[in-house]
């Protein structure tokens, strides 16, 4: 629905800069959500960008502003003069304004800084501090907190006149003297309370949060359990020293999923979107894991090497190699993804080692049995009678289909251990996903295929 | 730090039962969120479990209900007394209620919808008609809508007098006397707003809506592009007639995460957390992909055979199959899965294929001509000179290098357009990821293998 608007709306736009018709531009940006205004401006181009943005009213121009593209949030900023900067920078969040920053090139990070006034700087300063994606460094300064033996009327007074500097007003917390919190009270409690209630009598105590150097994953996963819209965050003494958004909160869950996803493909994961990407950029996310899968399959050749007298007298077992490296990839890295999955969304811990484990092994020689058996019959149907391909003996394919069975079991044992202890020694699961596990999948079916095949076929 | 939390109380509790001493459990249950709570029971066994939910202060078991496992549900309500269902009932959210009834077997929806009070009842049938995973049916219908004409202070009023059954107050909406929406106002704005203001003068009307029949992976996308807290449904008439809030658009962003995640696994997706499912549903969940991946091998099987004499003559070309194939299947696996995932998010539609295309098309053929001469050089140095297998000749590695080329084009390109194709004609986009293409890919890999060895080795 959305996108067919801003479609329809950037050939309406084109034509009224067309024909100068900018009064006409004005009125219709007004009535637009800043998220639009940005698609739209990005469509036009770097020549028109900063003249339609300067038909914006002072703070539309800012939410569109950080809603904008890095590059060209740069061009816009190097256009602006000093006092139109600090137009845009006094209307930003904090947490917008380090978002923005750790985008920018050195030189504009300067005049941006320059532009704040010292409060921000300083703010911005502790911010950019804490470790990249820690609960510190996505969090903002800017919420209300309210002490408890405050009255719902003061507390209501206090709200209303820090409303429009916060980010959010619907959950306010409640800190004592020495900045520790002790509480928190959601406007809607606010609201129903008598004048002259007290906060303390009103206050939930059962307080969620997280500390500032906890990762960003974790601020996440407390939002989604607990079902909240702010999370607030503390020091290592206790003192509340900021919160966290949901709105933040959720763009944290698609960079971690996306993340993962792309891990698992063996791709350096990045923050650009795919259409801005430029072929050499993909290139760069994508070849150091292809190169390095390339050559650790160094080994599988030396395996087949090393057996080649054999594979030249029993030429049948060749034409099995792929289905069987195939099923020992799929089946090792379906209980791969399950369990990195679920260590990314907190459902699982190292603690469950074992369980897993045995869970794995049960799922394993389930499997193992229903493709062995089907694969032996399919064999016999397919391949031997309707194919007429009679060099594939009774013998050989015993030698696949168990083959088949252990590299399955095998494989998910692989796929299960590996990213829980790639969790344990501090490595991140998702790189030990489908990729990697199938290398060593691949090396280890083979050295049993040509074991088993030794034992059966006598080689 | 929440979960080290629930551990220590659990073993806490254990001992309190024990002893007996239940005014003391009463009294810890009552400090806790109700997401705590449901771990904490979930993990006494089904033995205690009613006992101890029988502890709790009525709303609070509402809440603490809704969020147990389905079995411990069951498991409760069948212990309930009528009197006792209708309590837990009557304190529900209505799209919790849906929720639950969707999990439950018939005679246990039979035995809530008696229970709920008449306008509840029609309600919650009217939601279980919409489609699954339509924004209508993720909806909840406890929402605060506004009249156009009334002030700030008679809407407060208003507010006030809803809050304790809506879902949200922060964000209300605003519907003419048709219930059509005209607009939206925060609570942020009514607070800050004079007394007698008039709604329509402070009501945003550039209002995000979507659709009761909308797949809710938009809702969820809206979301997150739009920093929604809530998000109005409308009918075809765009009538109001329900809002998704943001914590269930989360649960909705996460599910279908784990599920594209899930599906490019191949894996059938389920809903139910990895530790709860057995290792006989697990094998449901997986044997089905693996069975047809293991049989559509027979293709790269029948290819392999049709040069089984070539292969015997030329032997050292059996070694590199794996490492073709692999790089292959990563290569076009690359390509499919960041294309998924930008489908998922919204940031890809099939309008851009030759976009896309084109650009894969020159990352492509970036890492085909780095691989191909990393691989030449390394086959040279490592395989040839380091271990001594002279049976490479240069001929063959030539034939090598050059397959290897090709084949991450086709892979690349491959990977790239199915996803597309797959969305344009209303499959599941996920479902053609790495195994799939791998299997496709592995075919066309020993297709152009064999062609270019007869054109340079002359086979």
């Amino acid at each position: 629905m959305a996108d067919t608007n801003t479609m329809i709306l950037s050939s309406t736009i084109e034509s009224l800069i067309e024909s100068k018709k900018y009064s006409t531009l004005k009125d219709i940006f007004v009535t637009l959500r800043p998220m639009d205004i940005a698609i739209v401006l990005g469509e036009l181009g770097v020549k028109r960008l900063p003249l339609m943005f300067r038909l914006l009213p002072k703070e539309l121009a800012a939410e569109t502003f950080i809603e904008m593209d890095p590059d060209e949030q740069q061009l816009l900023i190097r256009g602006f003069s000093d006092a139109e900067l600090k137009e845009v920078v006094d209307e930003l969040y904090v947490d917008d304004a380090v978002d923005l920053i750790e985008e920018m090139p050195a030189n504009v990070v300067k005049r941006i800084l320059k532009t704040a006034d010292p409060e921000m700087r300083r703010t911005i300063n502790e911010l950019l501090n804490y470790p990249e994606d820690s609960a510190g460094s996505i969090m903002t300064t800017e919420y209300v907190s309210l002490r408890p033996d405050m009255t719902a009327e003061e507390a209501i007074k206090r709200v209303r006149r820090g409303a429009v500097d916060k980010e959010t007003i619907y959950t306010c917390y409640v800190t004592d003297k020495n900045r520790k919190l002790v509480g928190y009270v959601t406007l809607k409690s606010l609201i129903l309370a008598e004048d002259d209630t007290e906060i303390t009598d009103i206050m939930g105590t059962d307080t969620i949060y997280v500390t500032t150097t906890d990762d960003q994953e974790e601020v996440a996963n407390t939002f989604s359990k607990y079902d909240l819209s702010a999370l607030p965050v503390v020091d290592k003494e206790s003192r509340l020293v900021g919160i966290v958004t949901v709105d933040d909160a959720i763009d944290v869950m698609e960079e971690e999923a996306t993340e993962d996803i792309e891990k698992m493909a063996a791709i350096t994961p990045t923050d650009k979107p795919y259409l801005k990407m430029s072929p050499f950029a993909l290139w760069k996310a994508r070849i150091p894991w292809l190169m390095l899968l390339m050559v650790s399959a160094t080994f599988t050749g030396l395996i087949i090497s090393s057996f080649e007298s054999a594979l030249a007298k029993w030429v049948a077992l060749t034409a099995f190699i792929p289905m069987l490296m195939d099923t020992g990839g799929n089946s090792g890295s379906q209980a791969s993804v399950t369990v990195i999955r679920a260590l990314s969304l907190g459902d699982l811990e190292f603690s469950d080692f074992f369980r897993v484990v045995w869970k794995e092994l049960r799922v394993a020689v389930l499997c193992a049995i229903s493709l062995a058996v089907v694969n032996f019959v399919k064999i016999g149907l397919v391949d031997v009678l309707l194919m007429g391909n009679t060099s594939i003996s009774v013998s050989i394919n015993l030698v696949v289909c168990i083959t088949l069975a252990f590299t399955i079991v095998v494989a998910k044992l692989v796929g299960c251990a590996l990213p829980l202890l790639a969790k344990k020694i501090g490595f991140d699961p998702a790189v030990m996903a489908s990729p990697f596990i199938t290398t060593i999948v691949d090396a280890l079916s083979l050295l049993i295929y040509f074991q088993v095949a030794k034992v059966l076929l006598g080689l």
